[in-house]
C-alpha cells in the first residue's frame, strides 16, 4: 500500500491502471456463461497486513457510500451525537444509504427538527426511491421524492448535527474546505494512514467530496473501525456506539430487501457492512479485528453483493443461522419475469480463496 | 467464426472462456478513473468478412432483445402481418423493448384484440416499467404494470399473430418445439450461417428461448438484415418493411428518452438499432450493407449504449445533425444529483479504432 502524495489534480484523468483484475463472479444463463465481472479485493488487518488479496489492492478507489459507518465518526466522537441526544436510529441513520422508506424518512425529519434545521438545509440533492414500495407510496400521494428521500438524508443529518455542534455555518457543509469535510479528512487519513490531502478528488451524487484511497487502505480503515483498541479513547468508543446502532437497528442503515440489513441481522453485528455506489463493498469485522474492502471494476452493485458474501462466508463469519439468513444470497439464482430460474451468479473461475 | 454444432448441452456450465475482452469504456468521476467496462464488438458485411473487431468475437452470447427485428422477420415473411393488417407502428411493436407508456400499451392492446386475443395469452408475464413517467401513471391509478406492460409485449403480439396465421395452437408459442420458435429458429440460422440446434441454450427474461451465438456471426445477420439482396425474395421485401418500419415508428421500438429511438430518429433509418439485456447491442446499417454486434462483458446497458453511438461515429453513419441530436450519447456526462458535472463516460485504452 503506497503513500499517495504523489498524486496531484490533473488537468486530464489518465487512463484506468493497466493491471487486469481477476474474474471472480460470473452470470449464466442456461447452459452458458452470459455475463462475467472482475474484481478486487483485499483483508486486511489492524497492522495493515493483507491477509488475503486478489486483483489489484494499490490501485485507487472513491470508497463512495462503503464508509458512512467512517464519516459517522465525525458525529459521535466529536460529542455531537450526545450533545443532541441521537438516538442508535440515527447513529444508524447517519451510516445509511436508505431506501426512502415512510419510517426511515419521518426518523430523519424528526432529527433535523430537534437540531434546529429541516430538509432545505439538506445539500444532498433530491431523490426519488428506488425502493419499489415507496416509490409507489409517493406517487399514489401525487409527490415526488425530495432531500428526505435522498438515501444519505441521514448521513447529511448527521453532517449538520456536526455543524451545529462545532458552531459553525451550516451552508456549504459538503465543500472540501468546511469543517466538517475536514473533520472527516483527518478521521479518514488517519484510519487510512494515508495524507490525503493531494489525492485525486471527485464529487459524490450528494456533492461531498471523494477522495481516491488505495484499496487495502480502505481495508485498513475498516480493519481500524472493527478494532479501534489503537486509536484515541474517544474514537474507541465512537467505534463501540456505531457498531451498536448498526447491529441494533440494521433497518435504518439500507431497509427492506437490503443486503446491509439482512448481513446485519444474520450476523447480529459480526459484519459491520456497507454497500457503495460503482461496485465498492466494505466489512468491518470486530471478532476478527479485520476490514474487507472490494470494487467491481465495471461498478456492478450484483458482483459487489456476491463476492461480499462469499468473503463473509470464506472468513467463517456465517454461522449455520446466518448461513441460513443469507443462503439467497450466497447461492443467488435469476429468475425471470414468469418466476422461472433461468441462471445464477456463481464465483468466477479466477476466485483464489477455495 | 465457428460453427456451434460442438455445443452441448452441458449438465455444468463450463466456466467463461479464458480470452481477456478489451477495455472499451471508462467511467471518470474528478481525477480518477472510476469504473471500466471490457467488451467486444464485430462489424461484419454480408459475406461474412470480419471489417473492424475488438475482443473474442467467436465468442458465444444470448443475443437477448437485440434480434428482435429479426424474429419480427417471421410476422412479416410468413404473410401474418399482411393478413392480420399490421401497421408499421404494430411491426415496430414487434421490435420493440417498449417502455410500458400508454400510447404502446394502447397498440399493443388493440393488435391483440385485431387478431382475436388479449393479454391472458401473453406469455412473457408481467412487468413493472422501468420508465418513470409510466410507472408514475400506473401507481397514481393504484395499478401495476401486467403483461402489457411487459417491454416485450409487441414481440409476443407479434407472435401471437404468427401463431393465428400458422394456424396452430397459440399456447406455449413461447416453447422452443413451438411451430413459431421453430421458424425463428431456421430463420436465425440462415441469417448466422451456422446450424444452431445444437448451440448451448438458455431462457430469456420474457420466457423465450434464447441461443448461444459467436458474436461476430451476430453482426452477420444483422448485415444480412441490412442488406438481404442475397435473401429470398420474400425476405428482402420483409427486411424492407421491418426497416421503413423502425424507421418511421421509433418511438414504438424503445420510447421516450431512450437511445434506440434516438438514433433511429436521428438517423433517420440509416442506423436500425436495437438493445439487448447484458449488455447486448445490435445495428444494421443498410446503406453500408453491414452489421454490427457487441456485448459489454459485464452486461452494462451503459457501456453498450457508448460502444454502439461510439462505433457508429466511427463508421460515419452520423452526419452533423445526427451528431448534434446524439451529443450527449456520444460524449455522455455523468451528474449528480444537485445536477453539478462530476463526470464522464470515454473510451477506454485499449480502443482500437482511432
Amino acid at each position: 500500500m503506497h503513500s499517495s502524495d504523489q498524486h496531484h489534480h490533473p488537468v486530464r484523468v489518465p487512463p484506468a491502471r493497466p493491471e487486469i483484475n481477476p474474474l471472480l463472479v460470473e452470470v449464466t444463463r442456461g447452459a452458458m456463461v452470459e455475463s462475467r465481472h472482475r474484481a478486487a479485493i483485499a483483508v486486511v488487518d489492524v497492522e495493515g497486513r493483507v491477509l488475503l488479496s486478489a486483483g489489484d489492492v494499490e490501485r485507487l478507489v472513491y470508497p463512495r457510500s462503503a464508509i458512512k459507518p467512517l464519516q459517522a465518526l465525525g458525529l459521535v466522537e466529536s460529542g455531537a451525537a450526545d450533545a443532541f441526544g441521537c438516538s442508535d436510529a440515527e447513529v444508524a441513520l447517519a451510516c445509511a444509504s436508505h431506501n426512502g422508506e415512510a419510517d426511515q424518512v419521518a426518523a430523519v425529519q424528526a432529527w433535523l427538527e430537534r437540531i434546529g434545521c429541516s430538509d432545505s438545509d439538506l445539500e444532498c440533492g433530491p431523490q426519488t426511491p428506488d425502493y419499489q414500495p415507496a416509490l409507489e407510496a409517493l406517487f399514489r400521494e401525487g409527490r415526488h421524492g425530495g432531500a428526505l428521500h435522498n438515501n444519505c438524508s441521514g448521513k447529511h443529518a448527521g453532517f449538520l448535527t456536526l455543524a451545529r455542534h462545532l458552531k459553525v455555518p451550516a451552508r456549504g457543509y459538503i465543500q472540501w474546505e468546511h469543517p466538517v469535510q475536514q473533520t472527516l479528512l483527518g478521521i479518514l487519513e488517519m484510519l487510512c494512514g494515508l495524507d490525503l490531502r493531494g489525492a485525486p478528488r471527485g464529487i459524490d451524487g450528494c456533492g461531498i467530496p471523494q477522495i481516491g484511497i488505495p484499496l487495502g487502505n480502505l481495508a485498513l480503515a475498516m480493519a481500524r473501525f472493527a478494532d479501534p483498541s489503537d486509536q484515541p479513547e474517544r474514537r474507541q468508543a465512537a467505534c463501540a456506539r456505531i457498531a451498536r446502532a448498526m447491529r441494533d437497528e440494521p433497518h435504518m442503515v439500507a431497509g427492506s430487501g437490503r443486503l446491509c440489513t439482512r448481513v446485519l441481522s444474520a450476523t447480529k453485528g459480526r459484519a459491520l457492512v456497507k454497500t457503495g455506489a460503482e461496485g465498492v463493498f466494505c466489512a468491518a469485522l470486530p471478532e476478527l479485528g479485520l476490514g474487507v474492502a472490494l470494487k467491481a471494476d465495471d461498478g456492478t452493485t450484483r458482483a459487489a453483493e456476491f463476492l461480499l458474501v462469499q468473503m463473509l462466508q470464506r472468513l467463517k463469519v456465517l454461522d449455520d443461522e446466518a448461513q441460513r439468513l443469507l443462503e439467497a444470497d450466497l447461492s443467488p439464482v435469476l429468475c425471470n419475469r414468469v418466476g422461472l430460474e433461468v441462471g445464477e451468479i456463481r464465483l468466477g473461475s479466477d476466485w483464489p480463496f477455495n
